[in-house]
């Protein structure tokens, strides 16, 4: 990546560096003034929709990387070669599972930018979730987009020199990892400056989280996992809004974080996310039902995950740690299946981290943070700390998914407010 | 690594590239004619010993890589950047730990070309340890030697973005990780072309290991962890014949395996030849006494190993895994306590993997397969075979040491002969 050709778009420059792209000229067509719309409203890149004026189902997305955080300025510099992470990322999810990503129309590292299809009736499903939609096929698409991208990407499937040769492509994907480490993974378990406040809240993890040393171990035993473990290409920021949804259609984004990581991180995202909102529906909405339907979907998730996992493992032969004539089937079959108690035991773990860092870290999600009411707010907090206590401490008893439901449940029947 | 600088070096073309090169120069001292060696006795590489005939004491070693395998041929390509790696891996061990590593006078990655100091008064520790020589300090070197270079490369002791970097200098050491993945993870446990072959041992194999499910199952999760846990810089086959030792020093060489890997392989491996030394010693003399001081420098070494990567441990403050203020002392000690009793039950698990690989696969070891009687090398083949079993069974009710001794020893009261 060099420095030389790369420079900030913007309204005056877009539409030359657009329709030099034959591909992009192609979709927006031969208009000469697009419409430019910043629609952003992310903290680290600058995004914009542009859209042929005189037919608005020609439209593209742009998103490109500035080397600095976009919502603070150049004084906080960031490097912009996370774009190239997404770059590649996207790439590869256009391989694997094209369904379930926007169409690449332009990829351009040097730059920092990418032009991607504009989704024009897709909502982010952290917004929809909020206002007690339900979507049909999210929780089936999460399911295979996670078992494809991650069983793809993984040495039961990968051979080995074509594995290495993957995962050199995000080794160095260090500033990003860098912030989870630190923030989902260290300053939410202490007191730090960085960190949510909201007296109540504080007060009690000051009390059940600051000094609950097993809870804190277990912890960075996830942690040293999400450091050390190089399972397969991980999304790394799969939450409720990286996902551009609608009835019918489930689209993933923002996948800068791209790095080899371990298994359960995407799935233990994805989980806590479906908790996180059904802890939030106690204050918006009078009507369990809703709640259930959460529950339900994140047992539609895994078991749609764990079932394709296992049909493309089972479908495979040669790769990095699979040889021919090594297991017979009824080993290979229970290879599987402890592997997959493993998975499910390491999701819950990085769900229990991933609940904590939202009600405590400095990025919170909106089904919690948007709640006005300081004291419904803690309520919800609360709980939602004590299920990430709960999922840390029973993990290692899950042996499958009816397991976690039911500790769920069972989670739920006790006062939330 | 470009091609465009790469020859083979050879006795006419030596001199004249070491004379270029004034650290070497200064060394071999202005004799023009110097006597020139090839005492590589490995597969893969030419090694020469390259000695000023007036002075014998100004002598270096040069190891360079060759698009092939030595063994072989040209017919057999194999890339000849493992040299890269080695280069890399000792550079860093002259940084961490200078004494007990050759001294660099030149390093080529373009020529894969490594001119290093002659080590005039020391053995392979393999062939010593097989007359039965007593090395007082290798135990406590080898320990050292692990300690600072697997705690200092770990997550533990580097920040996050430097981990990453040096990690990226290794990911691409593909085709020797290859080798590792099949000659010590898959080959050995299944019937396969490459192996070693003595008919009462493979009789034995086919009815004790290639049958014995959970065996297998567990010798693919420590491939697991091969794979694709980064825990450290690890030398990747330190081995007794990748030591040069006398009474008062050791030198480790042959890095050119180095990856970042699992805490455990290198300490596993170091374990396991002092085993099958000490199994072999049941032929080689009558002593009992030479068998319990091998035990006895396996103790050491882990006492050593144990002690220096704790002490290391303790006295960091910050790095991508520790946060000042995330645990109070006694957290921090607990923390290291069970991540060393881990440690202690990795290790066993890859000297379980070892024994088996050095028994049944292509690379043996001389200890036992230069023993001529092939009943007596079957006797002793099939009791490294057990001890495997043993290690990788019992790995997990292992807590200190002591409970791993206890084991050798009682192991060692059964019959060998």
């Amino acid at each position: 990546m060099s420095d030389e050709q790369y420079r900030v778009l913007n309204r005056e420059s877009l539409p030359a560096y657009l329709y030099a792209i034959p591909e992009v000229a192609e979709v927006l067509g031969t208009e000469p003034d697009p419409e430019i719309l910043e629609i952003g409203d992310g903290n680290l890149n600058f995004v914009y929709r542009v859209t042929n004026p005189a037919d608005s189902s020609r439209a593209v997305i742009v998103k490109q990387a500035v080397p600095y955080l976009r919502m603070v300025g150049e004084e906080w510099p960031l490097g912009r070669d996370r774009m190239t992470y997404e770059i590649r990322a996207l790439q590869l999810y256009n391989e694997l599972i094209p369904d379930f990503v926007p169409t690449i129309y332009h990829a351009d590292e040097e730059m920092s930018t990418l032009v991607m299809a504009y989704l024009d009736d897709h909502i982010i499903l952290r917004l929809g979730m909020i206002d007690g939609v339900r979507y049909p096929k999210v929780a089936e698409h999460l399911g295979l987009f996670m078992a494809e991208t991650l069983f793809g990407t993984s040495a039961w499937s990968m051979g080995s020199e074509a594995r290495r040769q993957l995962m050199d492509r995000f080794t160095l994907n260090a500033e990003l990892c860098k912030l989870t480490e630190e923030f989902i993974f260290a300053f939410p378990y202490m007191v730090h400056d960085s960190n949510y406040s909201n007296p109540a809240t504080d007060q009690w993890a000051i009390e059940n989280i600051h000094t609950d040393s097993e809870y804190k171990l277990d912890m960075l035993a996830m942690k040293d996992l999400f450091v050390t473990k190089t399972d397969a290409l991980i999304h790394g920021d799969l939450h409720s809004g990286s996902l551009m949804v609608n009835q019918d259609e489930s689209f993933v984004i923002d996948m800068e974080f791209a790095f080899f990581g371990p298994f359960g991180f995407d799935v233990g995202k994805v989980i806590s996310n479906f908790l996180l909102c059904c802890t939030s529906h106690f204050h918006h909405s009078d009507d369990a039902s809703y709640r259930e339907w959460l529950i339900e979907q994140i047992e539609v998730i895994w078991n749609t995950f764990s079932t394709r996992f296992d049909e493309l493992w089972a479908e495979a032969s040669e790769s990095t740690m699979l040889t021919e004539g090594l297991l017979s089937t009824d080993e290979f079959a229970t290879l599987r299946e402890r592997t997959m108690v493993n998975l499910l035991r390491e999701s819950a773990g990085f769900a229990a981290c991933s609940m904590a860092r939202r009600t405590l870290g400095i990025a919170g999600v909106a089904d919690v943070r948007d709640i006005e009411d300081l004291d419904v707010r803690s309520a919800i907090e609360i709980a939602n700390l004590k299920m990430s206590k709960r999922l840390m401490a029973e993990r290692n008893s899950l042996t499958t998914i009816d397991d976690l439901i039911a500790l769920i449940r069972d989670f739920y029947t006790s006062p939330i407010l």
